[in-house]
């Protein structure tokens, strides 16, 4: 199954090429296991689940860690009819998939409960899209609960569930959404962004000007 | 149908604080045809397709005139199952998607063309998702086609299309992909990206760390 994701870093800084010349450089250690591109909208990262999402919050958090305000947006799809196969992703459909939902959520709450911390406070947000199926919704809901359960949930909004807490916990919450729910050798995309550092005086200026 | 966004806006600046505050004053006109609430992630944008593309347009103009390199980037939806109606949307949604295939490829062609332009160059890329319809692909290859005699088109990536253009023919593309395609009363969503005044020391150092 071909598995992988459109990647952009965003750190509102007048340093934000060095800034992400930098946190690159945390894609070294999967380098072996992803197939990666750029160019100057997004960075494709091809591979599987676990390596895509850990390569991910790496990148992320050590572009975070400069303290600046950082947002990690991504398109991530696993199943797409319009991609060819890779042999990079080497991901068994039926990995984590073939149990029922209720058993995958429970393997989905144990697989964030074990992440480790990074220390780095973030808050998220996604949207899960289960295509071509009629059983979608189910899915869906059944993602919903894990989310809900999984630690990391702050709210529901619309199009999307925002999540927070520490960027491990985070990001382990979106991958198991990703990895678990939906047909197995179906099309599934994520939506997802992820911020660290925001600036509280956009928000508290928002009411009065949004 | 209820139809709105989750939208942000990214300027790669210290003072990304100032230029959202002023950018955020495009949407003025908008104020009576769009229900509008914002947090530290995301602006919810709810409102009829035509007004939702308008104001994300000039949001995302008013950004880029600064010079700054700025990205929007919005998760858009039409026809979501866990969304309530909205009166403020007011889509009837057989409006421009009752015809075949054919007559609403040719109809968003001409919509695209007589987009008055906006001296803002941008490169954007966008996925399209038409969930829970076996005819989905269909829709999706005819959305293709238009996209590429729009003008706009730049070519295909893994999991998006990549745009670019005068920001006018742009978000007139992308919105006709989204009103003009996939059931008239079924779930389609967008996940866009829109870039202005990139820096090509990235892209140009970019094969080199990535």
């Amino acid at each position: 199954m071909f598995s992988g994701a459109q990647v952009s870093l965003y750190p509102m800084s007048d340093n934000f090429v060095g800034i992400i010349l930098d946190a690159v450089k945390a894609l070294d250690p999967y380098r072996d296991r992803l197939r990666i591109e750029t160019d100057d909208i997004s960075t494709l990262l091809v591979g599987p689940p676990d390596i895509l999402f850990a390569a991910m919050h790496d990148l992320f958090v050590a572009a975070a860690k400069t303290g600046e305000h950082c947002v990690l947006s991504a398109a991530i799809s696993r199943g797409c009819p319009g991609e060819p196969n890779d042999a990079i992703c080497g991901v068994n459909p039926s990995l984590g998939q073939a149990e029922p939902l209720a058993e995958r959520i429970t393997a989905a709450l144990a697989a964030v409960e074990t992440t480790a911390e990074t220390g780095q406070p973030t808050a998220a947000q996604f949207s899960l899209y289960v295509m071509g199926t009629g059983t979608h919704m189910d899915e869906i809901y059944g993602c919903i609960d894990f989310l809900k359960r999984s630690g990391t949930f702050d709210r529901a909004k619309n199009f999307c569930t925002r999540l927070s807490g520490d960027a491990g916990a985070v990001f382990a919450t979106i991958r198991e959404a990703f990895f678990r729910f939906g047909d197995p050798e179906g099309h599934v995309t994520l939506d997802i962004t992820v911020s660290a550092n925001t600036a509280p005086r956009v928000f508290s200026d928002a009411p009065r000007t949004l």
